[in-house]
């Protein structure tokens, strides 16, 4: 048995969307673009809209081949087939700590106005000057979910706890240098942060946070409806 | 200014209640018992209940005298006195891998309940024996949110999400030894896991879980109320 | 005495085959092209078959120029000429939890069939969807050894120890980001194991598993023979 | 609902037997002795044997109350309640590089005799005299798995997995100090050895270690039989 | 040679009083009460006054005998006799998180007054509720230096950073579990702040701030004299 | 909506300069040259100067077309417009070990001389021939404030720490391999560093040793003004 | 085969002495006290002297019993019986930065003698006032070995470096906190030293450091006898 | 001030070979090629040798313009502009595992024939054939130090200094993937050694290692001269 890229099999996990009310997503980084194609393919096929993250334009080209209407947010590096059908009631707030964090924000809203949520963002709200934040704390009133987005010592998560009674999901993001080891520093100080009920996913894990806040609007959906 | 134990000054947060929803509970670890006291008693005469988490005997037995209602939960290491007079829609799931884990469990139930959650809890359900978790599914389908509590690898919210479709917040434990460290590996094994939408909070962190589980029912209840 | 790289000593381990019932691979990482040819040249003129491994494509070019019968697995990263002749009972199964696991799988499986062993893959059963490895459990009933390779918090040999008997090598992958360290958090969790009696090698070492798996075969064979 | 400790629930996997050719054992670190003596019963009933490790005195004590067989070895702090009635075919070669490694040495033969394998070992053979083990090498050559206990820079699994045909488990311990790191140095370097084919257990796992080695044994003997 | 106890030498950096502008102190940890009475009263001979950090009750003992004046402040773990002649122009407000953190204040306002500076403090006033510092800003209007003492994850100089413009020393304490790491997070945390211009110091070094802080008044002290 | 890098939303913390005493810079890593433009026309717009660091020659060519008085400082990674008006009294001497070290020399003097103040330096005077240092010395005398930069082992501070009164700011550099981490062991050995009173920034930031010497500079400017 | 502290093998290496030049030390590490003695009486049987090092007071007063002449220095957690016959030509200064390091300068000093080196000890000389070291460069003048004893942040064996001609052994000690991490700063630190031709041994390991010395000073005896 | 490239300032150690008996070496790694050329040429003009490492063609190109007696060594890294004039009594054994640790050997050896050293190489002799090795021991009978390169587990100096008397100078190299953390487990490994007596240097030092074994024939030249 000789394996190459040609038998590389994939099994996508198509009942996925019944099991959890979200279909399975393609992570593209370190695949071939033939991979994701293949695997693409697959579930635009059973499910009618799919998504690839981490991908790269080189990627996006082949998919786009194969699949007319995939679009490509470049900065999110996510490919998109169209979206579900459904639409959630409630919102989700993303708030982040500075321009360099915006691709990992980007990934999440990608993600979640696929999964058909609202969402409205709140950008470069860094904590060393918090007066920006505390001047739009409106914005949360309205929502059901937040997820905050920040880099370097990732406090914003902590001074949002003290100020808003929402789900709080964190993203730490691997922008800093030197101490901040690639955002595990970031990481690390959101998990042991003193702010009461901040749960955390990896770092400049957006797809992640989008899909913890999309379990709670879900959830949340059925019980209501 | 000679800084003497008698004179530490505490400034509990007492709007915490107003602007979150929860009261400040006393971390307890590495403070004298006169500390945890003192803190205690000032939350007790505003709320009318309190709660002091990773306690011990000698602090518990100082609280009691002054607050007679002061219960301790050893397992659990916290104190409580009364409980907030609240009661939330909604059910919280408790799941845990081994009997080792139970401590961080009895952390997150004695929260919940003090809070007014309702809490049903699913012990030592390990991925190693699945059927013991695959057989014991239908415990979550009348509830909002899941805590799953693992130590050593931690795969157990990995597989319990691919299961269920509610928000899961996975809490690391310390139980292992060697390549574990202390739980660190537990919970980045977590917060890397490929499931989707696993959202974690610190190694051993009941208090968090529970909190990060009340802010989900708490929000969803204004919504509902 | 100016060492240049014509200079280089190499000393290949000749009778590793008869001490050990194995040849001297050929490690190639950051060896030059003509590092490569001398030791394969040495290797192949005394065993009639040679193997190196994490090899590129510089490097195969020049190998084939002096060994006619080289080939090149570009996804396995292995430049193999000939096989050894022996052909050994018993069979090992190559279990993978996603895709991007692929070419440590492909590694494993050139390695094992150039020292005769037989090979089944099972791909794609991450532990996300496990219903797809449940439906499967039949593959290893008439194997000897099961190599589990799998990426990111790396349950899947947790998972399967508990479902078969068979001796278990896990493989960590460098799959995953941020909290993955590069595979580290895969390997440590694999070690941490709750799952009895998993053996573990290095990160993406998927010649080491093969190698691990040779060892009980042709242990055995001696026995069986 | 309070959860104390009389109301742990421990759920044992009495099908792992079944399953896999080994009961479940009881991991005591950290449980009380209540919650030791109350998973050792349950499991005594069912299979008339049984074991836990890293077990204290204090736990002996109260498990000897209850179960009348039982043994505890100290120095490889073992509690152990009759044996498997099965003889495997085979035998197990336990080698260590100092005295400090005896207490792992002793948990994995404790282990494996339990489970009816036979078992020889060859202690304080460390590389610093390597000639201690050269003179020794046909303790192998009867011989069908060998464990390799080693603390400080764990070279000894290297070393023997240059002589020995064996399938070889590496058991790190966490002997030595400072750049040791606890052990985890030993196994990061048992796990980046240059020797072909060693698979690696946590640190001071010699629980693991026999269960790997036992389902060598299991798997072969079922062959043979 | 045999090396006792009694033949340490020890030897005082006398002149560091001129060459610095203060007097060496005494690293009491893991020393024996009597080297610390060696090395006190040798000093105390030269300046007239000296002091021990890092102290125990027993050390403290051995020295009272020795040293009439020597007092000791069992919270911040130092062993006092007399103080500075020198009473320097400016203040320096401490700031901690947390009444955890209220030991390494002590420790610092010990050495500060110590050294003939007038220090104020603000306790207690942690990030997750912001109110409780946004109210109290004025105590900085008078004052040099900042010191901000913070444990977990150590946003509270990033947010003071952001409100204060005076030179701030960060202090980060062990105070924090799991993903704390002993303070080795809160401190990596500090180092990678988003705020401009923090300056940081070892974990519970509350010494080392009080010594920066008088290195900051000490120099302008000289300028404006 | 689509979030895209057209609709990136930057919010320049305009009233630091008010608050602070210094205007925002920005943080040019990963950032699109056209994200840098915006926010320095933003800046520049307001203050009248505005400053850029961890610039790469692509953001300073298009920064150039907007503001034409633009320069750049390609060792020291900076894009500066302008400086800021003011002069302030005091003088900082930057002091480094190597020549490797110069580019973080360079960054701080640049942002020192952005916002007015004086520096001075003192270049390649590392330890291992501490009388190159010894001899120059007298540089101190009329300064305020020093920085030390040095990679490897970081001991410049330390020694420095031991001849100086002034304040320190030690500023670790990623100049070293191996054990060095990328300059965490020489951020770490600063912090560890047996000489009283050094305070510390991060990695290779002499943007942020330039900050906290200003802050000093700057408090008492205002005292003596 | 139960195995008890009673079959714990030793094989000590008696013929090191002749290999090496050296007789194989006792690492009394949690050994138990019959284990130390067993493995001293053997030593002391052949080569009529012996040394265990990290011994503990029981562990002597049980060697006591058995070998009239053993010693024990508490300091250096040594138990020495008797002494080599030879004396070595040359002579070994040890040198240390602080008081706290002399447990380690303590256990070099014993090993040397013990093996017939002479040595000369420069105690308290840490960089923070490096005058103290200026003063007493003559001791080096007629030694051949330098070992360099330091805790914190480990800069003292480059300082000596740098004004030193003889080989260099650096010993880490523990002493320091938080950002030591208990020594391995210290290790790494001097590890990426900028002195030239610094060699390092593990934290605290005064043993390894005297051996090292040994092997130079026996080298030469050979040559120059 | 400008601080640009040009005004980089250099301050050779010029009377280093006075205090050490070795000349400077200029470390290229991250300078300009004309950083590196200004620096060769002020030691060149000086002591009529030179030596830079670390270098790169680019950089060697440059120097070559202005020293016509430059040759370089691509394989060491490593540019020399003549040698010392010193002929030292002795001898260097250079060992290594695998021909991946050549361009370490070939650094160490450079180093050593520039300071006048003889030298012999054994190449590829690692420990999982040690019987390579066991053939040769007497290549180290007329030597007076040995140097140990080898990567991955670094067990090779355990072996050596098993065998041999001489001075051991161990230098981890970075070859090697996952657990081997880029040299840094080799590194530790070597540290936490059970052999007696070696000392190590940073990973890929192999100028250190060259340093510390002239320090060792440079005293005992002078003892025997």
């Amino acid at each position: 048995m000789k394996l190459s890229l040609e038998q590389t099999d994939t099994r996508p996990d198509y009942d996925r969307l019944l099991r959890l009310g979200m279909p399975e997503f393609v992570y593209a980084e370190s695949k071939t673009p033939d991979q994701v194609v293949k695997s693409l393919r697959a579930l635009f096929k059973t499910h009618k809209a799919c998504l690839a993250y981490r991908a790269t334009q080189a990627q996006f080209r082949a998919v786009k081949k194969s699949i007319k209407s995939a679009q490509f947010n470049a900065l999110a590096r996510i490919i998109r087939c169209g979206k579900m059908s459904q639409n959630l009631a409630g919102k989700v707030v993303v708030v982040s700590g500075g321009t360099s964090d915006v691709p990992v924000v980007a990934e999440a809203v990608e993600v979640l106005e696929f999964l058909g949520c609202k969402v409205r963002t709140l950008q470069d709200v860094g904590v060393s000057g918090i007066h920006r934040l505390q001047k739009r704390l409106s914005i949360f009133s309205d929502a059901q979910v937040t997820i905050v987005v920040a880099g370097m010592e990732g406090s914003l998560p902590t001074v949002i706890a003290g100020f808003v009674k929402l789900p709080i999901i964190a993203v730490p993001t691997s922008v800093g240098f030197g101490a901040n080891l690639g955002g595990i520093t970031t990481l690390l100080s959101m998990l042991t942060s003193c702010a009461p009920g901040v749960a955390v996913v990896n770092v400049n894990n957006g797809v992640g946070a989008a899909l913890a806040s999309y379990r709670i609007l879900n959830t949340f959906k059925r019980e209501g409806a």
